[in-house]
């Protein structure tokens, strides 16, 4: 694998950018002082802010551009809910205990590591260069030191075999493997007990009677589903639409690791949008984005083993069926918007379709928008045709109507047999029998009535099962029963529709931008590399540094005052007026990634002048204020760029002198 | 009490109200379709709009206006927070069990109910009128069915005065009162159990093991005092300052009711301003808003059996010490300001003031701003001032510094006794004892050590008890150790910051706020009283309804190209090209709150013109397209009334007629 590097073209230095998010408190483990939890993060002012500018980005984006109908559903979720939709009894992992120290092992990282230890050993005994491998974050595990030892030739590609397809064993399949390749705790050597399914949701019981189980969800969509009936009341009947939900949800990780990528408690936004399964999953906007390039490793390429990407117009994808339906892409490329939109490096963004066997139990097709860390390819936003599954399911379970009756502007003419029961000669017939045998009769489906059709034509009557009765069946004469084929003409239909959901994992992108917006300005000195956050404008936490000169009397109401007009103009910014030189106080905010900073001197007394400088390039322009906020606003609103305004306003260099001394 | 009018003063019709906030989806029961959950509700499209604007302004009335540090904390909390916080041991309610049917009571409601209804009896038997008691929401409890019967007068007044001081009783005594009067559950007549405490918060295990105990917060602030030390640090060692959080709560009430007021998950806005004891809790920005008009209900009146409110200047209630300090009233101007910005009716807003025996565990001092509903007074706001409580008992607790260094620009000098030991003759003398006889010295307090120095002086020598040691105690002599009065220069203090808390329940004033929005426009044809919802326009879920004004083909691209236009303005617009009539697309608008409607017609296909509607008005004016976006701009964003715009633009006439007679 190449080593990764940043948007400048340095080595990816994973520890002084972790490093410097912690000591600019982007984020801070949870409860740090009694000790932490593992998989919990508390955000502190620039994460938050960062976060708030995903979010509303987002909703711009997607909700108000779309017209989504956005919902804020319940967390805490009755069991009956997740026991429908699969979750109660699906969503596990496989858990082994550690009989010596009660340490609970993930079943497949055990085998995992233990396998790869043992091929590391081995490569070693033969002398071969032992490669860093690509590390999938969702399932990092500790690493295990490796025991130089050479295996037998057949073993080691038994071990590659399992390897490649860790994901696909269950429980009982892991247990096998641990006792046949005798995997052990690495910490204690002790055999761990077999695999048992642990169940990722938090449980809690609501209420004071202690009976109500109920459980913090998972994701979002549930409460989406839930309310499939009235929102399409809302939306006045009209199909397509969309939901939309953006809140916390929470997995029980066995033991979470990677930072913000593992976490037990997460920021999602999720649609889902409701489509007319038939008629192709068409979507009216995809002209607009049909000729949108993204970068695709669709399932064919993965399963030849190979993860060669290739960009293609999403157009193309959709007519040569590597993406199902144009829904599907539409969405695949307004989530490629999205995350151009918000400062991804588009070089590290690509789309990985699901295989198969890794599909939750409710797709039909999936496709990854995976962002390149130095943690490996991360799965950022899910995009999934979830099908009918959950409106069916739910309907089943509670009998509410989650269905689309759609009016028909051209009727339908189906040719049906259709069933006429003279009832009042076949109560009298089959007198307390009646009611049962009527129903075995509506209950017939096509081919059964065609049959019996033609046994009435050849035998003028047909003999049907009748379980709940006592003679078991019952003969049925054409005085009874008459069978026909007919025009029967439909003014309406109704279907369940399929969900095509899109579902953005806030925190990883929010993680995975910051490395892609990471890297270090070397200072001339020879000094410690100084840590820069590119961020686009409007993603930046902060958008001005106000920096008054010095401590002088005289800039404090300035500083004061140009920080009310930004908040006018709905412009976030912080005054710095420490001590400290101009050049230690843009540093710091190179590192918090605020986006430009207004130096305010001796020259801004007098004439009203300030310093605008901006962060990535560290050049600076000069104007009245009135110009410089103006400038600003543009570039936070996206209409102009830096280079825009370098073009426009008299360039300054003197305080750049001091800012290098700094 | 008087009865409670809208706006325009009518009757309050909370149950036609109600009705149309379901029909138009502005929340809903969640799991409605799963029989539902007792006090879980889900926002649909409107509630969940209003929501986020709710929360946008207040990010920039609070958190932008004033330089706060946001953050985003886990909600998944582990249990040694809450013991130390005292959540764990006190933030219950009592409960009792009936033994017939397994139901769970709460206590204090229980009581209050059969007392109630036993008083009404009382009445109705004497012959006097019953009026409906000023319900609180917040003990909302079943209404009991009154039995006709005359009391004793002593008896009359035992119960009168049980009532008063209803929430005053902890668990035994009100299983005291359960015993004395008789007092059983009226659905079956069974006598409850003992109350036991029930604790409100949600319980949950964390990670695999089943040992790690943990809580859903029952509040935000918590996270914000844990992480005390980084955000001081993050705000370069500057106080005062103040951390802020946007985030939901949970709270297991044992049977929630009366709608959105008192349900078990919801959204939370938490200020922690942290100040320093001393000097009087100032305030910088307090001149900014001392001439501010608050109404104000306090303890004094209360006490004295009033509710009698009166208005007063927070600059003159902190004056008078009604208020006890600057930064509590600064805040409570703040919110005052808050509540007018998003449309609160004033008239039906006051700031009630805790009595001491019902201020939370932690309190020192505390202000509610209430919001009058048709259940009552309802707390909207906690604005409490928290002390050094639970930046107190964590660092106790977990020994992490979660104080203020403050370097002093005057040092401060103080007279001390000091005790200098000889180290080289000390350790020789005592042997093996040296180290307890000298830590023991160390330990003593001023008074003790004025004694000693004049011991040392009259005597040469001092007996001190040291408990660790053979003889129990040591005696020590002057060779051995000074003890000197002197004086002492202190360049710098240490303190734990007190802590102001405004505390918004953003779902009570969502619900308050509708509340204080909603009127009815009686139809001139006598039908059904039409709702509207009278939120002003930075508030309404949708700012824009486009109107086309019939399926004409011609009209759809002009609408969707405004939609678009509206967007790029940051403005949220819904087109309605249904068939139905223009009336009946306003009227479904109004019960929504959408401030605007633009209709779209045949001379708009001409000359480019349209029509703009206002909600409460229904008075119409008419122009070229983008001074009508312009003038929707500038009323979204407060710079102008409609009555300015009115004042512009041409009125227009025709299409009202349409509107009547939808």
């Amino acid at each position: 694998m190449a080593t990764l590097t940043t948007r400048t073209g340095q080595t990816m230095d994973r520890q002084g950018m972790e490093s410097m998010l912690r000591r600019r408190m982007f984020y801070t483990p949870a409860f740090e002082i009694y000790g932490g939890v593992a998989g919990l993060y508390d955000y502190g002012p620039p994460g938050c802010a960062l976060q708030a500018n995903l979010i509303e980005t987002w909703r711009k984006h997607f909700v108000l551009e779309e017209d989504m109908l956005e919902v804020d559903c319940s967390v805490v979720t009755p069991h009956d809910v997740f026991k429908t939709s699969g979750h109660v009894d699906k969503f596990a992992d496989w858990m082994c205990k550690d009989p010596k120290n009660g340490e609970n092992l993930r079943a497949d990282h055990l085998v995992e590591a233990v396998l790869e230890a043992r091929l590391e050993g081995d490569k070693k005994a033969r002398g071969e260069e032992v490669q860093d491998k690509e590390v999938d974050p969702k399932k990092k595990k500790k690493k295990v030191s490796a025991e130089v030892k050479k295996l037998d030739d057949a073993l080691v590609k038994e071990y590659e075999e399992v390897l490649a397809q860790i994901d696909n064993y269950d429980g009982d399949a892991l247990g096998g493997l641990i006792k046949k390749y005798d995997i052990r705790n690495p910490a204690t050597g002790a055999e761990p007990s077999p695999p048992r399914p642990f169940n990722l949701m938090f449980q809690t019981t609501i209420g004071p009677s202690g009976k109500d189980h109920g459980y913090l969800r998972p994701e979002t969509a549930q409460g989406q589903f839930l309310n499939f009936a009235k929102l399409l009341e809302f939306n006045m009947q009209n199909m397509p639409f969309a939901s939309a939900s953006i809140g916390k949800s929470y997995r029980n990780e066995i033991s979470p690791r990677a930072g913000l990528l593992r976490v037990r408690e997460f920021l999602m936004a999720e649609i889902e949008h409701f489509v007319d399964p038939e008629g192709g999953k068409k979507h009216p906007r995809f002209p607009e984005v049909e000729n949108l390039e993204l970068t695709l490793l669709d399932k064919h390429t993965q399963l030849s083993g190979q993860t060669t990407t290739r960009k293609i117009t999403i157009g193309q994808a959709v007519k040569d069926k590597v993406v199902d339906n144009e829904t599907l892409g539409y969405f695949m490329a307004r989530i490629h918007l999205y995350l151009e939109r918000v400062g991804a490096d588009m070089s590290k963004v690509r789309f990985r379709q699901h295989m198969a066997n890794e599909m939750a139990h409710y797709a039909c097709d999936c496709w990854d928008a995976e962002m390149q860390t130095s943690y490996g390819w991360i799965e950022c936003v899910g995009c999934a045709d979830r099908s009918a599954y959950d409106l069916t399911v739910h309907q089943k379970k509670t009998g509410a109507p989650l269905i689309v009756r759609q009016v028909l502007t051209t009727p339908i003419v189906e040719q049906l047999w259709v069933v006429d029961i003279d009832r009042k000669k076949f109560g009298p017939h089959f007198k307390k029998d009646g009611k049962l045998v009527a129903e075995a009769i509506e209950a017939l489906d096509e081919p059964q009535l065609a049959k019996f059709a033609k046994d009435l034509e050849d035998q003028g009557s047909f003999t049907i099962d009748v379980p709940g009765i006592a003679a078991g069946n019952a003969t049925v004469g054409k005085d009874l029963v008459k069978i026909e084929y007919k025009s029967i003409t439909k003014h309406s239909r109704e279907y369940t529709p399929n969900v095509i959901e899109p579902s953005f994992g806030i925190g990883r992108i929010l993680y995975s931008l910051i490395e892609h917006s990471f890297w270090t300005r070397g200072t001339e000195g020879g000094d410690e590399a100084r840590g820069v956050l590119s961020f686009p404008p409007a993603m930046a936490p902060t958008k001005v540094l106000i920096v008054p000169l010095s401590k002088n009397e005289e800039f404090s109401p300035i500083a004061r005052k140009m920080g009310h007009k930004l908040r006018q103009m709905g412009i976030s910014s912080r005054v710095d007026d420490s001590g400290a030189s101009i050049g230690k106080r843009y540093s710091r905010n190179d590192e918090l990634g605020t986006a430009f900073g207004i130096t305010i001197d001796f020259q801004t007394v007098k004439d009203g002048s300030v310093t605008l400088r901006e962060r990535d390039s560290t050049r600076q322009v000069r104007a009245d204020e009135s110009r410089i906020l103006e400038a600003v606003q543009s570039m936070v609103n996206g209409s102009k760029s830096w280079k825009d305004v370098e073009g426009e306003l008299p360039k300054f260099e003197t305080q750049e002198l001091e800012i290098r001394e700094a």
